[in-house]
């Protein structure tokens, strides 16, 4: 198997795109195709400041890492959840990461912000703790982006997440959701930051040989409570299909913001500031801080 | 495993409705799903004069079976393609079958109507054989409608090819065939007959037990040309995600008709009459003609 470009032995094969390719110009293409989705898709400029939200897994710290190699501001927020050995790990991993590229991170600590770690609050959510895990990081995202007064916060989401989210999706016909699905969430409001998604065209693979290539020390393990979700079954669908007819996952994504997205309405909601902490919320007090007052007072009865 | 209905022994266990059914109870439950779907589509009144495509499958003898049934009148039409022992058994099954139910069926041979047998075509078309055979038999089945003043023309296929399809258009976000994939194509020219899907509400699995229940003698073979067909492969993706989360099926369908179909633009194409053989095209002289055409001059050269 030897190097598209210059003959040399490949390390990759990548089917989707029917080439192999050397370490060097597996990197370059890896780089040139994040760096040409921020200009397609207009995720950022050179004067944005920047805080990725890193886990401490693969895409997480190459976003980081490729941002700023790109040029870009961009510093870090770690958010530890307190789920025992995992995030021990991920938080070290990260902290070394950090270090090693001395970049600028941020960590907070669930336990301090709500008085509960993941598996504590787990229990007490049952079967909606995803759900309550992805509001609390939200928020503490959107928080800590006004604090530092950040412009864009980036998450690591890769091809292979978003086509997951996308056949959901489309399986369910959410519509507003489909709407907003795009590797831009524009600011709608002074106070939240923009979201955006720079490795929304590579996929997991693609991430994983670039972390190894680049000797990114990273958590290999998916978080213990994502075991049997959904996102993670549709991966292994959408991976078959893959298997079958290469470059289907691209297309599928592309073509979808390129033709089909705009057709479905993006539910336009108006936001006011929460009474307790004064971030932007659609229906005040904001669902981080009803959420904080129920697990106190639930905390408050069982004692 | 009990009928829900009556307590009788099951003979059935539906998932996607969480319940099990009698014989006498799954046939109920079937014939009202096939109405009521011609109902909320509006594929029919009692005044359409109804010819069915039969293939020989338990899909096609289903729908002819029931359309009977249910009091519409239903003639049917059968296509021998002339692939060898396949075709002579479907053939043989539909002969059998309309000899039962005392059913009008009409046969036309493709070897008498452009030269070929289906096989013989597949050599010369090569991996467009299947293309080339829906062709054909989308054009004879809007002539014999048209000769024999047939208001509708009815197909078999069920909720397993049409959510195949479906999932198939998504992927590669086929814009036009979206905004057409309706159980009803209206008749959008006087010479063509609209077409309609009766089962698309039900499943294979289901139209085979129907079939089975009823005695109807069909061929279980797939054609041998489909071997490896993308269609085949995609059913096989959705069978997996429903067995993950039974009821996903007849909700991606169902939910795609009533929220989204109608997002995607139908191709709107201007249709005038064939010279050669009068029946309404896009580019005359129609498809049809032109392979016939094509076919006599190879043969011609060949020779």
């Amino acid at each position: 198997m030897k190097c598209k470009k210059c003959g040399e032995k490949a390390v990759i094969k990548l089917r989707a795109h029917n080439i192999s390719l050397c370490a060097p110009h597996f990197q370059e293409f890896f780089e040139r195709r994040v760096s040409e989705a921020i200009k397609k898709y207009s995720l950022l400029s050179l004067h944005d400041k920047i805080l990725v939200a890193v886990s401490g897994g693969k895409d997480s710290l190459n976003t980081w890492f490729l941002l700023k190699k790109l040029g870009y501001k961009a510093d870090a927020l770690h958010i530890d959840l307190g789920i025992d050995e995992y995030s021990k790990k991920s938080r070290e991993k990260t902290e070394k990461f950090a270090h090693k590229i001395k970049g600028n991170l941020k960590i907070v600590e669930l336990k301090e912000e709500v008085g509960f770690t993941l598996p504590h609050l787990a229990k007490r959510e049952g079967r909606k703790a995803c759900a309550t895990c992805g509001l609390i990081k939200r928020y503490l995202m959107n928080r800590e982006a006004l604090n530092g007064s950040y412009s864009a916060i980036a998450t690591g989401h890769n091809l292979d997440d978003e086509t997951a989210v996308l056949l959901s999706n489309l399986l369910n016909w959410k519509m507003g959701y489909l709407g907003r699905q795009s590797p831009l969430l524009p600011s709608w409001h002074p106070k939240l930051a923009k979201k955006i998604k720079p490795l929304c065209e590579v996929t997991e693979r693609e991430s994983a040989a670039y972390a190894i290539l680049n000797q990114i020390d990273y958590i290999y393990e998916d978080c213990p409570f994502s075991q049997g979700a959904t996102t993670i079954f549709l991966k292994g669908i959408l991976n078959q299909i893959e298997e079958k007819s290469p470059g289907t996952k691209i297309r599928f994504y592309r073509e979808f913001q390129q033709k089909a997205r705009s057709l479905f309405e993006e539910e336009k909601m108006s936001l006011s500031e929460c009474p307790t902490c004064g971030l932007p919320t659609t229906h005040p007090p904001c669902a981080f801080c009803r959420l904080k007052s129920r697990l106190l007072q639930k905390e408050g009865k069982s004692k």
